[in-house]
């Protein structure tokens, strides 16, 4: 299974960051899980500046999962379903600002971790944490962490 | 406004006691809110030792929302709505065995971050930051964090 994650821009807050890495490290052991780190752009007005790291996004994928708090919701247990449906997965997840509306209609789906806004990088972590518990439930392993 | 958060033993990833200390500093400044640590009770079987707990609980609450990902899920604007109704706020946090059914009935609400299971630690990071959040949209203030 291979997994790729596109987020725009680095993240900052240590603490996800230790929590990022944790869960990366996890996930490593199961699958073929990258972050792709798309270049922010920096700048107002965010449409545009939204539009091109839309652009950056679609020159790395064309069929894609957006994560977006008004998306389709699971349970965990659906969502490891979900993801026992295909063999490579790309996750679009937005950054400070969202996505652009390209973004937002290109996506070959769409999905919810909550219908709650989070920040942007604690949907980092807690995405993580879900491909992680979907993928112990796939493999029908107990889960510690 | 007055908020209490009862959760049953002590944090233990370091990355989430950072998290999770960094939005009960930013919640300091905006509401009196605490959070009690009630005793875990070790040992199995889990039902006996989840009833213990309960007790505890009830010790310091008779009226309490608890968070489950069966309950009733709020957008963060709604969540704002619910938090302005009442002046006290007792939340019950489950912890990794979750929480007695006597908890379970004697909840006065029971609501829900996501349809999808979090970890217990990540559960208390989580809610943190949408309780700071939902106090944000009840001040008409800016969210930066």
């Amino acid at each position: 299974m291979k997994i790729r994650i596109l987020w725009a821009g680095k993240t900052k807050e240590q603490y996800l960051i230790d929590g990022i890495d944790r869960y990366l490290k996890l996930l490593g052991h199961m699958a073929q899980v990258s972050v792709i780190d798309i270049k922010e752009e920096k700048g107002k007005p965010r449409g545009p500046a939204l539009a091109a790291e839309g652009s950056r996004i679609l020159k790395q994928t064309r069929s894609y999962t957006l994560l977006n708090e008004k998306g389709r919701e699971f349970t965990s247990v659906e969502f490891a379903g979900y993801l026992g449906k295909k063999v490579n997965f790309d996750f679009v997840v937005g950054g400070p600002y969202g996505v652009s509306e390209e973004i937002r209609e290109k996506a070959s789906d769409t999905i919810s971790l909550s219908r709650m806004t989070f920040t942007h990088e604690m949907v980092r972590l807690v995405f993580l944490e879900q491909l992680y518990r979907a993928m112990t439930i796939m493999k029908g392993m107990e889960y510690h962490h």
